[in-house]
């Protein structure tokens, strides 16, 4: 490892949406999206997604102030306004979803189509959860996370 | 398939950070946390994180009118305040981290250790960047993301 190079880092673990109404919340999550928690008290409801990254619903104002584990703390952090989060999913999966959506009056806020050296274009799909964070469903080819692809995101 | 059951969800894609100043915001990311860009516009940082994961800084205010691209519409995001994100790291490359972070004037401001089955437990380490993120370096074993482990979040 060179003098000034960086340890590895692995991936990202936790990504973190604050809202409003955890019950409402909660029964978008389970209700529409199938995610079922791992964990959940009144301040925090996590979801295990796809068995490598956990999606963290933090009641708005509830982590203001440093909570003190057994273990240890963690410091104070919060969030307003709507964020974004994308959610990998096959390609083939693409139809089941837009169908599942619709079924459940979920509107498709945005489609978007991006270029790719794939023989099958990389496409994402837009909507709103209840607090109006901005979710996105994308199909593989978006990112030039393996070695293959180049950036394509304009 | 069941009917009622949603399509799979393969994991986070991306992670969304929004930054006042993205030539500050990349000198930490970049310079501290040795991230390479794969995509960078006045509007978008991204940085892909273990192959599978991408990192994105918004400049803060700069995606919220909707983005028209030749191949559709991204709907309009931001976010303010303090928001919390976890990476993952090996357990055996925390104490480079603890010492990258502290030669470069990073305060650790919370550690964790967390309750586990595993004969080395979990440890996360907490610090900001110059937004006031609180990002989390976390060792494997935190979440149940493998089907051997139990939620150990207290």
């Amino acid at each position: 490892m060179a003098r000034d190079a960086a340890p590895p880092l692995d991936g990202v673990l936790e990504t973190a949406l604050y809202v409003d109404d955890m019950e409402r919340a909660r029964a978008f999550y389970e209700g529409v999206l199938g995610l079922e928690a791992m964990f959940a008290d009144s301040r925090l409801t996590a979801y295990p997604i796809g068995g490598r990254s956990a999606l963290l619903l933090f009641r708005r104002g509830a982590a203001t102030e440093a909570a003190h584990l057994p273990g240890g703390t963690i410091p104070p952090h919060d969030g307003a306004g709507p964020i974004h989060c994308a959610l990998s999913i096959a390609a083939d999966a693409l139809p089941a979803w837009e169908r599942r959506l619709a079924e459940r009056g979920v509107a498709i806020e945005g489609r978007t189509e991006w270029p790719s050296r794939r023989p099958v274009a990389s496409v994402s799909i837009y909507f709103r959860d209840p607090d109006g964070h901005l979710l996105e469903l994308a199909t593989p080819g978006l990112w030039p996370l393996d070695a293959a692809e180049p950036a394509n995101r304009g």
